[in-house]
């Protein structure tokens, strides 16, 4: 069965190779027609699962994440064609030499293929995980939350009408309709047909795949961000981006979870950005230091300083200076994003060079680290790993590269 | 023990992150002086190691790659100077813009951090990795096969001499000592302390690693090669290419496995192919169509299209035309380097487009595909996966980027 649907896949991803830009264009559009179209019967079996998850006792956050509402629907076609919006990356020649030998060498961006996407309960993705595939000329193999079961049926039975329509084929986007263990486990391993697989959601998921697939994986990430005000800081702007790094959307992975700061400017720094946060209720929890100038702070245990709190909680350490502020960074990060602020030249530099994560700010919010705010239109994830992709990631990083080489009769000696 | 050697690595690495590349130019160098200068004491370790395989009745090639002579050394001593001689890629920013709010984003080419390599019982390979890692500011952990042992315990001490002779981290390079499968597995899942792990070896090794890593790996690769002769083919220059890719190399990854010809030419190309591979005696096993040409050819089977022979066996097979080859080696290929031979353009078009390897040619040998041949310098190995890096890896592929975002107080409203 899963076999049926890799080697579907993996035949479907044959022929999106050969697409025009202007085929895709006219497939992202007719899917984006086509939900609208179709959002009573959406609504209809999103009802489904939103009845069975609450009579199963979900959580209201749970519930929230699984409904679609008119709005919702609308917004996801308006995804795509958003996406369909974008440059196309596929086929741009990198660089190209000619050898001693005659040889013409080139460097060309093509799809990557097969891409398997894990998530949870939440159909957006569904339209969204498929759409950048597409414009990436990828196959993909979506699978969901079971929660989400009725909804994702039916935004993939409209996707696929839609694509047939146009004459893409129908294989282009497949929905694995078996949500048990067994097969998601099954699809980790189904490295004949699965070029990458990307799960997307909380630290559980991704870390059961990071932990059970053979596919090479792109792991999106968790983000234990830092905030370190230097010595020479302006304490205005240094209270300014912590309060936003930290409470403007607590939940997300580039929200800051501890603060750092200088001795020299502790005892200033600190209350000023107390007082900014107070609105906020954030929950300090601190280290002596901390607690000697800021009694209100709990103390902090070694284990505030590992985690990623996605709340308003903040944990806060007074450093001796930038070497102790890396190496606590370097120590406890998870390699997303890390900010200091800071007026020294010098300690700007050390930081952006020795600050071992995908995003390094001087002077800014950790709240940046996102593909729409870096420019690329489109964000598939923000990769904390250090292969193929590190950061946010646009539409390239769904794509790999292909040498291809114009000879006129070479042969090695 | 192995969670000491990877704090130990990681360290390092922060450590390799600073270092000029004039620092990293006495590094290499003093490690290839080091080396040939300890001639003698290297050539003691090996014999050890030569004695005892030979001892437990090793094959003679297992032998002759465990073997190091003075010339050998000298070669891997030189083999340093050329990585040393190389540009350093570390530093290099692929991009900066600045957004509308002011932010300005720059990708900047930074180390992977800490390298595992898992190889075989070749010394050779233990210098080679070593510089490569060192020459992209990498820490690295070594692996060698068990039966090199005291061979990699000679060279490492050798080169962990000349690094701390000229001021580097001492645990820039460490050798696992404990070659034990037990310990190898585990190497696999350091998850915390190894950015990637790269096998360098045969089959066996390379999916075992695949198999078991939960650590980012970088598949170096099988080559089940194909060359086409399409039916506008020059013939006299697709047999110099068939014959090239098959015969002078048969044991490395870019050598040809299959010849596929055009059905309208295959009277006349498959003799004359025939003929010149005569010397090298070569076996040939062939479709039914082939035999009704070449009676001497052996009946081929599914598995031949399917195998990697290393050796001087070529399946061969008549095909209807381009369809037929683009499906035939989209299928029982390993998407690492295929050939066409044609005089047509839209034949050589299609060809580059549709077939999914990581070096397609027109009109070129397969055996090309190699780091030096492209014009890298240097070769880690040649990716057959799409992930971080396919086809020949140079020092490059050896890096991941950062992005150093500089701000002037910029918060995320």
């Amino acid at each position: 069965m899963l076999e049926t649907i890799g080697k579907q896949a993996k035949q479907a991803s044959y022929q999106l190779m050969k697409l025009s830009a202007a085929q895709k264009e006219e497939a992202l559009l007719a899917i984006a027609d086509a939900l609208e179209k179709n959002i009573p019967a959406i609504l209809d079996e999103n009802k489904k699962d939103v009845d069975a998850l609450a009579a199963k006792g979900g959580t209201q956050a749970l519930i929230d994440r699984l409904t679609l509402t008119e709005k919702r629907i609308l917004d996801m076609a308006d995804g795509a064609r958003q996406v369909n919006a974008l440059q196309d990356p596929i086929g741009e020649v990198l660089g190209m030499v000619k050898r001693p030998n005659g040889l013409v060498i080139g460097k060309k961006r093509v799809p990557l293929g097969v891409i398997g996407i894990i998530y949870e309960a939440r159909p957006n993705v569904t339209v969204d995980a498929a759409v950048l595939c597409l414009k990436t000329s990828n196959a993909c193999i979506l699978r969901g939350g079971s929660e989400a079961i009725h909804s994702n049926k039916v935004i993939v039975d409209t996707m696929v009408s839609a694509l047939s329509s146009v004459g893409f084929p129908q294989y282009s986007v497949q929905l694995l309709e078996d949500t048990s263990r067994e097969t998601v486990t099954k699809l980790m391993k189904l490295n004949e047909y699965l070029d990458v697989l990307i799960p997307r959601g909380g630290k559980g998921l991704i870390k059961s795949v990071v932990q059970n697939a053979t596919v090479p994986v792109i792991e999106t990430g968790t983000g234990n961000c830092h905030v370190y005000m230097e010595r020479s800081a302006e304490i205005p702007m240094g209270v300014e981006i912590i309060t936003n790094a930290k409470t403007s959307r607590p939940a997300v992975c580039n929200a800051a979870e501890t603060l750092l700061v200088d001795e020299a400017i502790a005892e200033e720094a600190l209350p000023a950005a107390y007082e900014a946060m107070k609105e906020f209720h954030v929950e300090w929890r601190g280290c002596e230091k901390t607690r000697a100038i800021l009694p209100q702070a709990k103390l902090a245990t070694e284990e505030d300083f590992a985690t990623e709190y996605n709340d308003y909680i903040l944990a806060v350490k007074v450093v001796s200076g930038i070497d102790e502020a890396i190496a606590h960074i370097n120590r406890y990060g998870t390699g997303h994003s890390e900010a200091i602020v800071t007026s020294d030249y010098f300690a700007a530099n050390r930081f952006l060079d020795e600050i071992d994560a995908a995003a390094v700010y001087v002077n800014a919010s950790t709240r940046f680290t996102d593909g729409f705010e870096f420019g690329f239109g489109a964000e598939i994830g923000i990769s904390t790993q250090k292969l193929h992709a590190r950061g946010p990631m646009g539409l390239k990083e769904l794509t790999t590269t292909k040498y291809v080489i114009y000879g006129n009769g070479q042969v090695r000696r």
